[in-house]
């Protein structure tokens, strides 16, 4: 039914019906909070509500959620916000000296001296000059500017952002971005929202899941009879395939960015979160530099960071940010108009990013306890890992790579031919059937592969630790 | 210079130019953060590092930012965001007993009792059980139900998502939306984004800016040549002109909207700023309803509020609501599953809307104070609006209409010919120039009339309280 029609008919419709709204709209999908989490709240209310299930409670490792799986917030972090929230704990005893300095210097850069006030669309200045100074040190000296630095409403905030400046033309000369598959389903949702063509290449199952240059070549050459393809996204480590990548292997992402005239988008929000032996973090600027000016003052980049994960994994702050590098002036002028329009980040998520880019020193009184606390985080998160991948390997049809990072496990299932035949029966992708018997026997929330993207005829799901 | 020719020359430009990226972002202005702003940010540090200037220091009145301008945060509600923050506090003697029971209750209600969990991407179900009361007790008891209600990032948030369902269509089917001339300039700003077209109506200067449907009508009729009105946004009380409209008003506007099948957008984020006698708040979801189930039952409609405005002025922490009514099912399951790619809102921000919907009562022991701080705040913008008026109209050359209510005075200014042609010389608007000027020789920073809209060859600007 057109919407022509629903506006002829004498009685009238709604104006605002499926058949009206943004296409582009209809087509984002979300499966991290799709319809397998909304059956699994729906579960939950049942039991409430008394129903017998053969489970008492609901298991949610649909989302990378840490406080919600029961990891407790960092002290410091707690006690500095609680100081910027309420100012008068400055004058009660109760809080170290370090933790009212931070909150102090947080507060005397809030206009009004309270975190109440907007700040900067792109951020609080001090806050910036933290986080670039932290680029520094994580890089070896590898100089980063504040004016670079845009704090976000969370990661996704950002990436989004960056996507809709990078999106434009029409048909075959429609902007095209290149995400890895598996891929986490932000990018797919924005680019659907955007309606830019989203161009696929496959991570190597096989191999670690790691990423091969040649698969990138074939589908960049592939895309280009159709969009023209402007954009490479990377995430490293993966979500939701746990892999870290070589610094070998980013140098030659770097070389064929440059080559084939691509803007680069870094997602390292799980830059923390390294476990295997041998694997390390190696940030895409860093290795960008390393490779000389010829890269290091061409290829335009956007690198990503977020409050939500690493042992901090406070979501509900909705703090990050991002660093451009090598940004056109005049897009950045841009850039800065268009975050303008949404007034400021979140303060307190900005607040939280500060203590987290400029935590505790070895001399100031909330070190050993933050160290211990930040440690011992990783240290679980890195024994779930481990955990995960040992058990998943015992279970027969099921087979698992080494998680090397982030926080989630991706293994593969063989669903016997009579499953995937039921699962057709009832219009379900079959791991999407799986994940749904999943829930409603045993009460645990998985997302099923499909809402990633998998190899065509492979199935998998995706855990959180 | 064509994008095709940037990537066709050997020496390859930049990726992303301004020629090359989204022409959308590009049309997008956003006056209350623009370039105005930007020189007083620059004046500032150059007072900062000696420079003489006629004045000490930029008074900053081109965006309500309460706090900024040295309005104190309410005691109650910091109270319980430090105890959300931090909940070791619960232990501590200095809170009130209702501070503690409000930051339990949202504790309880966040996953693991953290504020740094995931909430569900609606906003949390308890907060929306208090928003819908709160709407309930304020509407006389018209019901209202948590499911209708969607918690944001700040109004803007809310405002943004909602436009972008109902954006669709090419040439002279995309949608049209109605905004006010002079408007709050978010409205024009996510239009030129989305690339949808903006439909201006005037308000009536001469009759304190009220709305007058004939206007209305005259701006639809003209519009349907080129495009597919489907939308009418209201912004009451009104910014930037601070008019308050009448129950008569309001009931004309939703007839309107029935009759010519228009979705209405009400942004009522200043609904506790109201400060003439005989003004009175009327939402327009009362008055929907007053009006018999014809249009209760049918006119498709959103409200938005915010916690960054009235007596809380927290704008920092970007909280914010809207209620939806008679969506159709399958849109609100659309727009829920578009709000769950950003996750959730902030969930502080959250936290401190529950405050603010459920604020200390007469047997509880915060009440006294509240009271007290609300009365002060609200007493202060009142007289600040009053003698902002008042001043006003005593200076040759410049007409104020009343100020009924919101946090701003947009008085109209007669420029001489000489400063309209020196204007003109140096290609700038005039009422841009004026305000240039002011900042330059007295440090005050306004907005020009010209980047909320105004009538032809007349000129403004706009104060803030």
């Amino acid at each position: 039914m057109s919407q022509q029609a629903v506006n002829g008919v004498s009685h009238r419709g709604k104006v605002l019906t499926l058949d009206s709204m943004n296409p582009n709209v209809k087509r984002v999908e979300y499966a991290v909070r799709g319809p397998i989490v909304q059956r699994a709240v729906q579960i939950e209310k049942e039991l409430k509500e008394g129903v017998k299930k053969p489970f008492t409670e609901v298991i949610k490792a649909n989302i990378g959620d840490a406080h919600a799986m029961g990891q407790k917030p960092i002290t410091f972090l707690r006690q500095v916000l609680a100081l910027c929230s309420y100012p008068e704990l400055l004058e009660d005893n109760m809080f170290p000296e370090d933790a009212k300095k931070r909150a102090r210097r947080i507060l005397e850069s809030c206009g009004g001296h309270s975190i109440g006030a907007y700040s900067a669309s792109q951020g609080i200045e001090c806050i910036r000059q933290d986080v670039a100074r932290y680029i520094e040190r994580r890089d070896g000296g590898i100089p980063s500017s504040p004016d670079n630095i845009y704090l976000s409403t969370g990661a996704s905030d950002a990436i989004v952002t960056m996507l809709k400046l990078l999106v434009c033309g029409e048909g075959r000369s429609r902007t095209g971005v290149m995400i890895s598959i598996p891929q986490y389903p932000l990018y797919s949702a924005a680019l659907a929202d955007l309606g830019a063509v989203q161009i696929s290449y496959y991570l190597d199952e096989d191999k670690c899941w790691s990423l091969d240059v040649a698969e990138l070549r074939r589908a960049l050459n592939a895309a280009r009879q159709h969009c023209n393809p402007r954009v490479l996204c990377i995430i490293n480590p993966g979500n939701p395939t746990g892999q870290v990548q070589s610094r070998q292997c980013i140098e030659d992402v770097i070389r064929f960015a440059k080559e084939e005239h691509l803007f680069l988008m870094a997602d390292e929000v799980y830059q923390d979160n390294v476990y295997a032996e041998g694997c390390k973090f190696h940030s895409f600027k860093k290795v960008l530099f390393e490779m000389g000016p010829e890269y290091s003052s061409t290829v335009e980049m956007a690198s990503f960071h977020s409050t939500s994960k690493c042992y901090m994994g406070e979501c509900g702050f909705r703090g990050g940010y991002m660093e451009v590098i090598n940004m056109d002036p005049e897009v950045k002028a841009q850039l800065t108009k268009l975050v303008s329009v949404r007034l400021c980040p979140p303060v307190p998520g900005q607040a939280l990013l500060d203590l987290v880019v400029n935590p505790p020193q070895p001399d100031e009184p909330s070190y050993t306890t933050f160290m211990k606390e930040r440690t011992a985080v990783l240290a679980a998160l890195a024994e779930k890992a481990r955990l995960t991948e040992e058990t998943f390997n015992t279970v027969p049809g099921i087979t698992c790579n080494p998680v090397q990072g982030a926080m989630y496990t991706f293994p593969r299932i063989t669903l016997p031919q009579k499953a995937i035949d039921k699962a057709k029966e009832e219009g379900q992708v079959p791991d999407m059937y799986y994940c749904m018997r999943l829930l409603e026997e045993e009460g645990i929330c998985l997302v099923p592969g499909s809402g990633f993207g998998q190899r065509e005829g492979t199935f998998h799901f995706r855990l959180v630790h």
